[in-house]
């Protein structure tokens, strides 16, 4: 709970309407959908605007309390839990698409604004949105912002910061400023790229413009249908050292496969299948026949038992509607579903994926894959019940060697969703003191006191201001100068 | 001149034909090819390894002086101009391709590596890397990283930024950090990103992690003659409205025709032309032709009197050959040359080129446009005598009012070449003082003694710790913490 003056304070700015203090309506934002991680806010605020954001943003630190952006609540890694009694300010009533030019393809938006609602409102102009995280029915382009938000169609057309040009962003200290905008390529230092993907830690955007692209002419979609998952993997490989650029290439192996047909988006996969592969190419017309003709090859010569093709937009959503709804469907066979997003090198997929297999057994554990296939972004889902405190603990081991091969093969630990709460343990996996020190360095420019989503991204151990007062015999103290975060 | 001690350090740590400390020699090194801007480095150094380098600066900045890294000097904003007797760190012995991953398309080299010389090399593969200033054969990957460059084809495949994937950086205090690396989504806050671009302030980067694409299978090209530049333009508008992506879309107008036809270089285009337009289309051969022959009716719809067509590689190269000897061939008409490259919104392409021809005519200067027309970027070059000091003068009024209406239209002041030296007063026509603050402080996390490249991409007016003492009342002094660069 908040102090009685700062949420008088708030109400002031944002309306009684605009501010959650009740102890059950907090409940909905103790996490993200990685429910694993719990944590109550102190209270909610809800802005309408930029300058809304930035006199609750000054109120807040005034009390000393830290600030969590948080903007669905979709996201996989932990970023939006409010540590430490943090104030959530919500994007929610932030929803307006401000403008359209539809002449040079940009749209200046508010963070709340739904992802696939920014394709439907662009749509009128023969345009689209291109980055589509699976969520994007739900997901905010703020939070898309936040995580620099992938989906199946990046394999062609890039994430996020490939669209974002232009950033409105109130600080820490409630200063606003304008990043970019109005095209590509600010001058000077990367401003806009280095915010995207800063997981809430840097500012709050508040206005986002972004670039959009013409509806493509035609769209052509296959379905191959394997008895093993490495000859899905094969013709995924296939396909691109052939030069092919599909638009989507995803995989779901049998255990995905089987959840979603036992379930009620059955989408009539074969359920004693291994391995579905949904390919799909886009762009002008001519040509796109030739493409999926040979990328269907690919799948018969890697062994696909069946190819299938949709003939119309009906067929096309049937045959995505396995991938679509396979997060939905793995609730059916376990209460807790623990993601990761590890990215490998594409042509270590088949070793990996036998890996990943070896670790589940050897823990007793259903691991199920669904993925994408083209980018090497992984993303194995192990299936448990959290009331189970033994598998959890084996979910936590399994866990970690998943994290280890996919390092271990040259990959990375988060493809597109994120360090958060998660991940942030084993970022020491990928970087040593001086690329912590730089990234800590970074952060302390936008926020110096560490008010935005503390304990996010980088681990405490790595912060150069903890080693230093450690080293002074004052364990775990912050210096004076940065407040110490309420969670700390 | 350097001290002599300092000269010893850097012989026994790069060898005796690793130090050029020669005056005459030093020449070279006075300018990029931005010739306006001449200072005589210190002296110049040339490293092999990352280790010699780390060594370098940590030699140089013991004896307090600045350092400027240098690829080959193409650059035209004078970014790898030498202030205040700094040493050069030049890359020219650091060319060897280190490896090249041909199944994840990938390849790691050291900065030195000529841009063309990385796709030839690649080229055994099938694969090629794609960014490709009309510097190519000359400049250096490294400084293709610093200036984030881009090039006639990244109209479709983007600019540096989207190809560098990891690199191992030496800090200004001879730390050596490794960013990103094996793919392209590094965890955490985006460093890679955030280097490149970042004109030689923030590290030199001596390994360099690269996305290769494979070379395309097919590629038409197309030349579009026009009586008006307009008309030309408008053939831009409307292919880029038709949702077709050619790789890149050039305009040359009358006056750089005319230049090129009287050169060496004669490239068959009509002199009495007032613009010419190449396309370019590549990717499968399937549709390629089809999209060839949607442009050219959109060129003759725009008033085209001729479309010419590539039958063979050949006939493809000599319509390039306009566009690739342009610059060369303006060296005919004027020694000297200054080039812009503002960015405008596209749909503003028609009412700018008008703008900038009224004010080349008000100053009685020549100016000659050849440029990126689909990405709205434009190469405005004024052609003057500097021996000429009232013409001197009138250019550099004409180049800020041109500068002046592309900022007001909605564009920006560069879109390829870098703020460097020559465009860095330019800098708060675009940010304010939270921005420029926000980026000094991200300069200061990388380089708190402002040890590399001083003097460039952000006026010293902006910088908070100068404002800071002025406001102190010790005008133009810095604080002890940070040493005042040499040319301050």
């Amino acid at each position: 709970m908040i102090p009685k003056a700062l949420a008088v304070s708030l109400t002031g700015i944002c309306g009684p309407d605009g501010v959650i203090a009740d102890r059950d309506r907090l409940l909905v934002y103790e996490s993200d959908a990685l429910t694993a991680y719990r944590h109550r806010p102190g209270a909610v605020v809800l802005p309408r605007t930029t300058d809304e954001v930035r006199r609750a943003v000054q109120a807040i630190t005034r009390h000393g309390l830290p600030i969590v952006p948080r903007g669905a609540g979709t996201g996989l890694s932990g970023g939006a839990v409010p540590l430490g009694g943090a104030v959530v300010i919500g994007t929610a009533r932030m929803n307006r698409i401000l403008s359209i030019d539809a002449a040079n393809r940009r749209a200046v938006l508010q963070p709340g604004v739904i992802n696939a609602e920014l394709s439907a409102a662009a749509a009128a102009h023969g345009l689209y949105y291109a980055p589509d995280p699976s969520s994007q029915t739900a997901c905010t382009i703020g939070g898309n912002v936040a995580e620099n938000s992938g989906g199946p169609h990046c394999l062609k057309y890039g994430v996020t910061s490939r669209y974002v040009t232009g950033l409105t962003v109130v600080l820490a200290d409630g200063s606003v400023v304008r990043l970019g905008g109005q095209g590509r390529e600010a001058p000077g230092y990367d401003l806009v790229g280095l915010f995207v993907g800063s997981e809430g830690c840097f500012g709050i955007a508040t206005e986002i413009e972004v670039g959009l692209l013409p509806v493509p002419e035609g769209v052509r979609t296959l379905l191959g249908i394997f008895d093993r998952i490495e000859d899905a993997g094969r013709a995924v490989s296939d396909i691109v050292s052939a030069g092919l650029l599909p638009a989507a290439m995803e995989i779901i192996d049998g255990p995905t496969i089987r959840a979603v047909e036992d379930s009620v988006f059955a989408a009539g996969y074969p359920t004693d299948a291994e391995a579905a592969l949904v390919i799909e190419f886009d762009g002008l017309e001519a040509g796109l026949d030739a493409e999926a003709a040979r990328a269907a090859e690919f799948c018969r010569c890697a062994g696909a038992r069946e190819v299938r093709s949709a003939k119309d937009e009906e067929e096309r959503l049937a045959l995505w509607k396995g991938r679509k709804k396979a997060f939905g469907a793995m609730g059916r066979i376990a209460p807790d579903l623990l993601v990761q997003d590890a990215t490998v090198p594409r042509t270590t997929l088949p070793a990996i994926l036998k890996g990943i297999s070896e670790i589940g057994k050897r823990y007793g554990l259903v691991v199920a894959n669904v993925f994408h296939a083209g980018d090497g972004n992984l993303h194995p889902n192990i299936l448990f019940d959290r009331r189970d405190e033994d598998e959890l603990e084996r979910v936590e081991r399994a866990s970690k060697e998943i994290m280890q091969i996919c390092v271990d093969s040259g990959g990375t630990i988060t493809g597109e969703h994120g360090v958060g709460l998660d991940k942030k343990h084993h970022m020491p996996l990928i970087y040593g003191e001086a690329e912590l020190d730089t990234m800590w360095g970074i952060r302390r420019v936008f926020d110096p006191g560490e008010v935005l989503n503390p304990g996010k991204v980088l681990p405490e151990e790595t912060d150069p201001a903890a080693r230093a007062s450690r080293d002074d015999g004052a364990v775990g103290e912050k210096p004076a100068a940065a407040p110490a975060p309420a969670h700390a």
